[in-house]
């Protein structure tokens, strides 16, 4: 036993809040590449494109036309995947072909007005107000009583599928809860059963005294790569406070979950100084579905960069067939980041 | 109840191997794409290339030279994730962070020593022969009673994480069971002890009496779009008879099952009339592990493109953070595979 070493040997870790485990192969990294190469998006977007269908004063897919907005903009999505007046229905043929109807409403976020700015790129009180409409938008969708779980969640970049370059966030409501909420709320409602503390609560104990995973910390939150992360530069901000949604933050939290979600993405932008791809989204407790005290809320980053702006980590063969694997370790990758400036390195040229 | 209709209303089917659901949005494909555009990798690659490190003849990472062979190679990965003398052990801080050490073996088969060829321009007798190599695989790594695990895969094409061009498939053995493995393991178990046949014996059935997901069908295998099928184009090969691994195969299953394999790799090339890039792999039971006569040979296909040879769909925010979802039906899709021409596009100019 004395011989197994994380920073050296294949091993596996197990994600608490799912249950599931990851394969880390720490010298995996020095294989040589002859696979894809991406080819980098323009980072030389206008502050406002005629063309987009978020821009203010713009019109959209459905004929109407956006607001001249200041700040941030919401409205429901005009190709949503999910919709509200969806017949209510079940299908069971022969045991096994099974399917129910889901209705739900997906909204859409404009960031900001300005076409060419991300969230690393807005100052903190832009980044706040956005996470006050994250919660007004929180608080209406849960009025909905036929709406069970509020997803909110960016696709950043090219890359990760974001079909439109204006800086943005999506909410997907939905009348039923989603595998990765299940599987999150079995876990974190064990563990407050038998400890009477949420799960994270416990975690972020341990995380602050090992310290080797942290990457940024403020009074109310902790940025970190988690133990079991998956993908290569995944982190993820959890609350000091066990609060179990958006909601409950305070204004001074909401500053402090600003200055934690800049400097994350400042961090990431200057890993590759690329404006770095991700998914990110928080996770909170279900609505119209009983207490959930053991719910604590996170957000997760996925970012797919690897080894450079233009090389990702392909979750592929093994990882669809098998199991998630990943090639450097959770504490590299923390150190990396640690280490970063939180200044955007692009910030002399704004 | 009489008003919801799969084909046109948003939904959500059950994989009934994994027990997951997948969410299904008929309509969704309408909407405007303004997101990334695959570049298609070069398709002029020659017979040989001296610089390939799956060539015939050619030096390795390693230093050793490759055999002069003519049918199909198979060698231990110069860079494998999992290392057959990794140290045992274990770690639990605070029960919380749980590590234990991962050993195993990676093997690299080369198709075929023509460094143009993939699997769907090869003929039956070459990938019959794969399936041998694929079959002396399996029984040469079971054999070693440290191992719980043999993932026979490929990953085709630069979209797919594939590191190398040259035509190969990958095997990942492990001293443990992999995620999927160990759901689908339960799922068939459960269904295996209530009716004495096997899950997919009986799925099987209905897929036959249904007729509209099956894409092609012999003597001893059927290929079908599954009821709940995450990827666009996503297939799967099922073998007619109940057998837990590629060693019980007769011959005439395996001259079968290299047809089946043939048809389906043709179809999706025909289907953007491009080399088709998919991760594929057999599922089998695991070994050295008891009996597990509830486990039924299969072999997923999932494959990323969706709207064209350049636009794949994209797993990302909601998916990675809520539910995997997918865009068209698989009745859509599986109507498109199999309306296709089983003759590859390129065929005349061979
Ligand atoms: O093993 P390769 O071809 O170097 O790498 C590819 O397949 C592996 C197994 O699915 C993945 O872990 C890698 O991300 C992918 O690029
Ligand atoms: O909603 P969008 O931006 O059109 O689309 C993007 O995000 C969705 C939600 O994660 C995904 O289903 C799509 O595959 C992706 O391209």
């Amino acid at each position: 036993d004395t011989n197994f070493d994380m920073n050296e040997h294949p091993h596996t870790r197990q994600n608490i809040l799912t249950g599931e485990w990851v394969l880390v192969s720490p010298h995996r990294t020095k294989r040589p590449w002859q696979g894809k190469v991406e080819s980098l998006p323009a980072d030389n977007r206008p502050q406002h494109d005629p063309a987009c269908y978020l821009c203010a004063g713009n019109e959209r897919a459905d004929g109407s036309r956006n607001p001249d907005y200041t700040t941030n903009f919401a409205f429901t999505n005009d190709y949503s995947a999910l919709l509200p007046d969806t017949p209510v229905g079940e299908i069971a043929i022969d045991g096994l072909l099974k399917a129910e109807s889901q209705s739900g409403i997906c909204r859409v976020i404009a960031f900001s007005p300005r076409h060419d700015l991300t969230l690393a790129e807005l100052d903190l009180n832009a980044i706040k107000g956005i996470i006050q409409l994250w919660a007004e938008e929180f608080k209406t969708l849960s009025e909905n009583p036929s709406i069970k779980h509020i997803q909110i969640f960016e696709n950043k970049g090219e890359l990760m599928g974001c079909s439109n370059p204006h800086p943005h966030g999506q909410i997907w409501a939905q009348n039923s809860i989603p595998l990765e909420i299940h599987k999150e709320t079995i876990n974190q409602k064990k563990y407050f059963q038998v400890n009477g503390r949420s799960l994270l609560t416990d975690y972020l104990k341990v995380e602050l005294k090992e310290q080797k995973r942290i990457v940024f910390e403020n009074d109310s939150f902790v940025v970190l790569v988690p133990f079991w992360a998956v993908w290569p530069y995944e982190t993820m901000i959890i609350s000091k406070r066990h609060v179990r949604s958006i909601l409950e933050f305070t204004d001074k939290e909401q500053k402090d979950l600003a200055s934690a979600l800049k400097n994350i993405t400042v961090r990431y932008d200057n890993l590759f100084q690329v404006s770095f791809p991700y998914s990110a989204g928080m996770h909170q407790m279900p609505v119209n579905d009983g207490d959930h005290a053991e719910w604590h809320w996170h957000m997760h980053f996925y970012p797919p960069l690897l080894r450079s702006a233009t090389i990702k980590k392909f979750m592929v063969g093994y990882e669809m067939l098998g199991n998630p694997q990943r090639d450097i370790t959770p504490e590299a990758a923390a150190e990396t980041l640690r280490n970063l400036s939180d200044i955007h390195y692009k910030s002399n040229n704004l």
